[in-house]
């Protein structure tokens, strides 16, 4: 059965590295059977913005809606759009309006990689985060008063809901129990934020009722990155709000020196509309244009979208090319980015090689 | 003149560090010739709410607020009484009651410490937290609707005023102002928070203004806690709201190891109220009763504060000797937690000997 992506290469780097996400893609595919069929989108980014006046045509949703996944470079370029109008106007509202309610991220040191944490070897940390990703903190209620005098304020207000927490915390027990060490820590801070975050270690509890053969645990949010750090080898599944997730799937992923290469995938796991894959990592105008950028996290992301498509041995495949390619670190092959002399496509082409 | 010091040595190791605490101010004191008086309170901890049903007296105010300074131990023991009661009705009361809008808290790479980043050495990372202390993220305004129901939701407030903002960020600046780089870092997310943290990032750029001299940054909070770990030598001053400080501020030392010896200052600036000084570490029900509890993080936060009093000479005279039994390393001295067989007392009294 042929699956449909709809590729959108965004701003930036984005446009250098989706074409090694897809020659990796076509090579497992190839070597897996599976049929996939693209579809190229020049939206959702600032120059599309800088041409219309918005990031998106008003009909993109319909446009979208219908394909199996996204695949998605990197968006944003502050100096033609300022952040929170190019980001609002894609990537947010993609995770809203398709109701990509995880964001899942894994944080694994890899071979090859330096990590900025001491006598740490790969396979020793090895986890995922699992981010609510559509309500919570990230929300547009809220105003300024008594504007442009003293007495101005600004208030936001988080909203959390009942299905939005339970639905999260389902996909994370399922994952955790998924797992060998069937572990699950909750990311709370709910002797500060009085309200909203009582109510989530209460939801916690309830689920976890559910699932008695997972083991729970919980941190306040500060200890909580400060264990990041300390003991990264603690951790097997994390869940957190909107907010908290954001932070602790860029602090992982820098833990294990991964940051510039980690993917991440926005799931809808109701399947009612596309999840979208994505690397971390933003579009880097400072390095746009020059070929140098690291495809590992589009390639990765990919990887992420085969296992979500129900290809779990071809993304396995992939990840165990770029694993392989890293521990070989031929510095002709490598970007600079890793102490190499090689360009986004000799690192691209040595992964798909080896798939 | 005799400053008066009010002594609360809360819950668990509280008790056994603030002993340590004292001894070290005498030292400091005689050498200084500075004149403390203290007086102990044995209320605000959770022995005093199983007797009492609450947290501190009805005059608690009263009878604290005129006093130069508040010595803290630690607060909280979850099995007595649940977090959100302990720490609201006494540290979280304290910052709010007494005005005490700056939290101060020190990230530095000491000697003979073992930091959990690679190829660190000491000198190299040295940079303060100034977190706002009283509003923000930090609200008691929402709640909960459709309780017990499959539509529950739980809504909370950040509020962020105009004199909150600028207060904090005034202290912010004076503070990278008066050091050698320089160097102020914001921490933000307004791409993502779409309301507050843009009106805090106007404050900082208006306040900018003021400081020519000042060079600032800002970064989103999920990169910033990313770069604390791969670049913590960048930082000089970082300023954050209540609950971007509360995570900084851990995360911090953390980085340098130092999260069980830190010291945080709670400031009012304006000296209507007096400010708290306490370690950063909690009460630790696991080891209490011991006598093994590292007294560093108490000593230090008596060194804030001769500093806050207008003794900057003692409270360094104070740090001088911390690192220099630090360097030392001697084994009978140090506590478990630094590689030592000794004791509170051993290690509280060596440092005292060497101011
Ligand atoms: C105990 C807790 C409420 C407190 C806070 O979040 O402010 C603590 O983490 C701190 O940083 O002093
Ligand atoms: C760009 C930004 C709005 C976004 C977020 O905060 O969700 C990013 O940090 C991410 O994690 O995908």
């Amino acid at each position: 059965m042929t699956k449909r992506i709809a590729v959108i290469a965004g701003d930036g780097i984005g446009t250098e590295v989706v074409p090694e996400g897809l020659r990796a893609l076509d090579a497992a595919c190839k070597r897996f059977d599976i049929d996939l069929e693209y579809q190229h989108f020049d939206f959702a980014c600032c120059d599309y913005y800088l041409q219309h006046g918005q990031m998106m045509p008003d009909d993109w949703f319909d446009q979208l809606k219908d394909f199996d996944a996204l695949f998605y470079g990197a968006v944003g370029w502050p100096e033609k759009v300022p952040d929170h109008i190019s980001l609002w106007g894609s990537i947010l509202q993609f995770r809203r309006a398709f109701d990509q309610y995880i964001n899942l991220r894994p944080c694994k040191l890899l071979p090859g990689i330096k990590s900025p944490l001491a006598d740490r070897t790969a396979g020793e940390i090895d986890f995922y985060v699992v981010r609510e990703n559509t309500e919570g903190e990230y929300s547009s209620i809220g105003g300024r008063m008594y504007e442009g005098t003293e007495r101005e304020i600004a208030i936001q207000e988080t909203v959390m809901s009942r299905a939005g927490i339970d639905r999260v915390l389902k996909y994370a027990f399922d994952l955790a129990q998924s797992r060998p060490r069937k572990k699950l820590t909750s990311a709370t801070k709910s002797n500060g934020i009085s309200i909203t975050m009582p109510y989530w270690d209460e939801r916690v509890k309830a689920m976890a009722e559910q699932y008695a053969d997972v083991d729970v645990d919980q941190y306040h949010i500060d200890i909580l990155t400060a264990n990041f750090v300390m003991h990264p080898d603690w951790f097997d599944v994390v869940v957190a709000s909107n907010l908290f997730g954001d932070i602790l799937s860029d602090l992982g992923p820098a833990c294990t020196g991964t940051i510039a290469v980690a993917p991440s995938a926005n799931i809808n796991p109701d399947g009612n509309f596309p999840s979208m894959f994505e690397p971390v990592h933003g579009s880097a105008p400072d390095i746009a244009g020059k070929g140098i950028a690291n495809p590992i996290g589009q390639i990765w992301s990919g990887a992420m979208m085969l296992d979500h498509l129900g290809h779990a041995d071809a993304g396995k495949a992939i990840l165990d090319a770029i694993e392989a390619v890293l521990a070989e670190a031929d510095p002709k092959v490598m970007t600079p980015d890793i102490r190499g002399q090689g360009t986004t496509e000799t690192l691209g082409r040595a992964i798909t090689e080896r798939i």
